[in-house]
């Protein structure tokens, strides 16, 4: 019996990795927007202004708090050039939850990030939160909206 | 000549609206969430809390600038509390875009907002944008992220 019982397992375990197998392996839209964000934060760290911006849609639009939108390549360049340029700046961000829709042409996640560069008044250590919409452009995936504010009380 | 052109334009016309008659007349995804925004501004200036708070999804988030995100009923409540209890306030907003996806189960818009109320130093004036994203429960439109801050400059 127990011979018997470890042969099923056996068979069992077996048929399960070759259906793994048999599975594709391309990543789901959610697993590539998450690749898509590290990919980002990475170039952010390296300062990489193109590279930075290339993550938007050619008709994105970044919301940063206390300036008018920046719409399009032009307007996102300046706004990040203004971010990579802080002094001795680092950002890093990450999705709390990515959502895509079933037709997989629009998705958006909600996420944190952490920002602190040298200020006028010493070093300044900011959390805050974000939203990035995403919507697909032939094959890629690119941001159509970013938005983010500070979770720390205005100065006042 | 004259006389069987005109007598076609009629039959072509006619025609026309025949078709446009037979098309029925459900609005489109962008419609009702426009309309939904137009109803929702309405319950804000109505100062109705429930009303206003009905418009989230049950596992919604409100990402007010200078606060940390406020997810679900309760917390989505206090923001709007808060808001609505401005002294003199008034608050309209107003999407500039729309963007639903091919299954109508997720959309988002871009939109400005204008609010104002009596502080501390004087009257406040404030523009800014906004985020809101849509999500599909059963036959309505909820929201499901909402993320909003200010065009004008931080005071120093």
């Amino acid at each position: 019996m127990r011979g018997a019982r470890l042969a099923s397992v056996a068979i069992l375990a077996c048929l399960l990795s070759v259906g793994a197998l048999a599975q594709p392996q391309r990543p789901s839209d959610e697993q590539r927007i998450r690749q898509l964000d590290r990919d980002w934060v990475a170039k952010v760290a390296a300062k990489d202004l193109a590279g930075t911006v290339a993550f938007y849609a050619k008709d994105g639009v970044v919301m940063a708090p206390n300036a008018p939108p920046a719409e399009g390549t032009a307007a996102i360049t300046e706004t990040w050039r203004g971010i990579l340029g802080l002094p001795n700046g680092s950002l890093t961000f990450a999705p709390t939850r990515v959502t895509v829709a079933k037709s997989a042409d629009l998705a958006y996640e909600v996420g944190t990030y952490s920002l602190a560069f040298d200020g006028a008044k010493g070093r300044v250590q900011d959390q805050g939160k974000y939203v990035v919409v995403w919507k697909k452009e032939g094959r890629a995936w690119k941001v159509a909206a970013d938005i983010f504010n500070s979770n720390q009380p205005a100065t006042p």
